[in-house]
């Protein structure tokens, strides 16, 4: 699992970072990929990387603002130009599918997949499969905003092999049954229980991805124990009044939800237009105050999300 | 008057070449910029450019597959983000105000300035004032697909102040009478007419861009005795058959229209992603071979259209 971000920049692209993107790269997992947000210009930045479209098969949308959408009719459209032919599932506030719907019709744009959208109406569960399971919770961002927390099942034990050749289980489809943690009686009359045969299972990842917000509690809540917690840090310390005036976060109000939420590792993105070369540094420094593992992140960065073994 | 090409592409971005638009840089005449069409990634490519959005007034879209208007929503956007407040005109196929006006109201973008729409309903003049006006003819795309004639008033001569002088006329508010054409009576009792007085005009520069197009007796038409014609020029010249199937051109198809129309400049563009390195200097040294002046234009070129004195 590994998280690249395509579009690091907040309301109008610069030459160094565009608009709103962020790829959660699921390949060894489920050989997919998740798309959190799709500014203009996304399908550009995929190009010089190694993303496949077609392997792109959702699409979170945090919120409507057009630094968020502006890129989606492009992005769905070359997917098909692309080879893409699977078909893909678009999640967003209410009004995402109109804007879909119209782009590609007024085009005349005919995908060779069916698109799916969940327009999302209340809080909570919006996926969920044997894998993973996405919830999601609105923020405080003057229009509908949400934040997706994306929880991974937990990774069960091993079969603890050598335990078993110790106590002399003879080897054979019996294994299987052990695995899954049943109780199986051998030739020679023992009845073994699967369950002490197995070691301990691993903790699944939590990946929080937060839309545009000001601070609020349910950014903490989505982020509860995350591996990773992708936060908005539109502006400085200094700048905490306009911050909230705009419903935008600064990088310490970031850092505060990562600390509160006993996050890992915080990734701040959505960084204004106005701080470049030092500037920048200072907003990771300054978060950093509060909470030491806080990352400012550029164009392309990527970053594994290791299990907790 | 200068031109400047945005996007030199084709359906799909590549790294070298955007989604279409074409910049008409009116700065002397009329300190305006118009675009022609607006790819996805058209603010993106301004970005690296000396072009001041709020300067663009008018839109031109040739047709309305999403290669040619997907950038649209976001170039609005940021314009007034970057602080422009004046009137803009869109001039486009029907579907193209229903287009951008979803996506504003989805998106809630609340722009600073008027935005007028100006759906083509039939072909011919779409705008005059005393400077200029433009026409559009319809071409052969399959959907609604327009070129654009550009054409300028000529500039009138200048006063031969030289013969005045040879003829003893006195210097003084009569010369603005004579530049006008009228004929003016001086105190020595002698009626001369200003029509003497003044140099040969200078022709107006007419400028033709056309959309995505098979080869169509209407692109000659627009482009009679243009200063600069910019035809499409998607495929090679092998691939004459599969131009002809999709609708578009072969760099061929556009050097003939050229050739026909008389053209003094032709500039080829919305090149296929297929054609990298030497193939794509094929392209225009087969089109040179019908019509000498043909240039094959990457993204950001840009070239003077100097007046024909």
């Amino acid at each position: 699992m590994k998280i690249q971000f395509l579009g690091t920049g907040s309301g109008v692209p610069s030459t160094n970072r565009n608009l709103s993107c962020v790829a959660l790269k699921l390949l060894d997992e489920r050989n997919e990929i998740w798309l959190f947000d799709c500014g203009e210009g996304t399908q550009q930045r995929i190009l010089r990387t190694s993303l496949k479209p077609r392997k792109v098969n959702k699409i979170f949308i945090t919120h409507l603002h057009g630094d968020h959408i502006f890129g989606l009719p492009g992005f769905l459209s070359s997917r098909a130009f692309q080879g893409g032919d699977t078909p893909l599932t678009i999640y967003g506030p209410k009004g995402i599918k109109n804007f879909v719907l119209t782009s590609l019709r007024v085009s005349q744009s005919h995908l060779r997949y069916p698109i799916f959208f969940h327009e999302i109406e209340e809080e909570g569960l919006i996926f969920e499969d044997k894998q993973i399971k996405v919830h999601c919770a609105k923020l405080a961002h003057g229009i509908p905003s949400y934040g997706f927390r994306i929880e991974e099942a937990d990774y069960p034990g091993e079969l603890l092999v050598d335990k078993l050749k110790a106590d002399r289980v003879p080897a054979g489809p019996i294994y299987g049954k052990l695995k899954n943690g049943e109780s199986v009686t051998l030739e020679d009359g023992r009845t073994i229980n699967g369950n002490e045969y197995i070691g301990q299972s691993v903790k699944g990842r939590i990946i929080t991805i937060l839309g545009d917000t000001k601070r609020t509690p349910n950014s903490t809540k989505l982020a509860m124990d995350a591996d990773v917690l992708v936060h908005e840090s539109t502006f400085s310390k200094e700048n905490q009044q306009i911050a909230r005036e705009y419903f935008h976060s600064t990088c310490m109000d970031a850092a505060k939800v990562a600390k509160e939420s006993n996050s890992k590792q915080l990734y701040l993105t959505h960084i204004s237009s106005r701080y470049v070369g030092k500037d920048q540094l200072q907003l990771q420094k300054d978060a950093q105050s509060i909470f030491p593992n806080a990352t400012l992140v550029n164009d392309y960065d990527e970053f594994d999300i290791p299990l907790n073994k």
